[in-house]
């Protein structure tokens, strides 16, 4: 099957949870709003989301059209692939306990988002910046160590070798988080070097994803969208510390 | 099979999205925090996630128990229950739509708790009080019609009659939609009451969720904690208009 992702052409945001997945599988995708020609790019994303006969509309990309099916939600649209891609345990327990680790992060995105939009999404930057440099303050100090402390935790805890968050194969979940880790070191380049000495698990788990050639192939090349100020990850150097 | 549930005693919070799916479907569950006596109590609560020898710790309540599994995010304690308590669809592509609907309805959940706590968690109200009345007006003129616009058009779209959000029957995704709408009451009467003029189809949806024989029992029971100004769902005058 050829999946088709839905999602904006120019940051890689929450669809580049659903890119790494894709890729690190060689798995035969349409990036569609990234195309070219009818039927692609930003008309063809909002056109699909507007649709007034989708019987399963989204609220928001990325959503991912597999044959008749239509899923959204990021942490969702990895449910489903997880398995098609040899991206998730076979247990019923530890897929369950993967996509916790997937909702897990996805709350560390929201916050990791807001701290640069802590009054509205619809606000430029430049006029929440006074609150942002609060929010971002307290979000150093207090959730970048409870959330990846956590999650170095998990790795810990795995009774199995590899390194791997959940038994002793990659799944979403890692991949998952390669890419905040990836993120935040864009976004908040001191706090999170700071924080990595504590974090050894993590760090090998980050150097791990980043070294599995289909994935190193795909960071390698210009699919590969490069961070910037659009996005969930935004340097804003008066916010770090 | 007795469910445990663990969450805070003294609010709604989010675990009342599983209390409202054990309660309708009359499931035999311990409120572990708010039992009296040994291994009940927040101490309970507390000791049960700071277990270090938890293969998978949960970074925040709520969490169940359900035989040997240990399961956390509200979402996905839903996405394991909903089939074992007649609240889930049979279909597998069903089933990722109402899933894809309660994790909608959780980033609904987050931006509502954030419009009184848009700096941080840790901070009190008062202390974040300037920025939580410039959070909220935006999010009741944009984000209260974004959401519940783009519910009741799931409610107009299902080609099933019966008025629930998934097929024929009700979901965990019903009940979850009655909780957000009665909070949205609570928090914020002038903004919903306003809103609900063009949402006839959510507003009957409360209506038949809460006139479920259990739910409505549960509903007028000690056991349904009164919201309050500790949860998700706050009243603040100043918040609303």
């Amino acid at each position: 099957m050829i999946f088709q992702l839905y999602y904006w052409p120019t940051i890689q945001g929450r669809g580049e949870f659903v890119r790494l997945a894709l890729e690190d599988a060689g798995a035969e995708y349409v990036d569609v709003a990234r195309g070219k020609g009818r039927g692609s790019g930003v008309p063809a994303l909002l056109a699909q989301m507007n649709r007034a006969d989708a019987p399963h509309p989204a609220l928001a990309p990325p959503f991912l059209k597999a044959g008749d099916m239509m899923i959204a939600q990021t942490a969702n649209i990895l449910l489903y692939l997880g398995p098609k891609l040899g991206l998730a345990p076979r247990a019923t327990a530890d897929r369950l306990w993967v996509h916790q680790l997937e909702l897990t992060i996805a709350d560390f995105i929201v916050e990791i988002h807001d701290t640069h939009h802590p009054i509205a999404s619809s606000l430029y930057y430049e006029d929440q910046a006074a609150e942002a440099r609060r929010r971002s303050t307290i979000f150093i100090d207090e959730r970048i160590p409870k959330f990846l402390g956590y999650f170095e935790r998990v790795l810990r805890r795995n009774p199995r070798r590899g390194g791997w968050m959940v038994g002793a194969r990659a799944s979403t979940a890692d991949l998952s988080m390669f890419q905040v880790i990836e993120g935040l070191r864009y976004a908040f380049p001191k706090a999170t070097a700071r924080s990595e000495r504590d974090l050894p698990r993590l760090v090998e788990l980050r150097e791990r994803v980043a070294a599995r050639p289909r994935l190193a192939a795909y960071l390698g090349s210009k699919r590969r969208i490069p961070f910037n100020d659009s996005g969930i990850f935004r340097h804003y150097p008066e916010l770090d510390h």
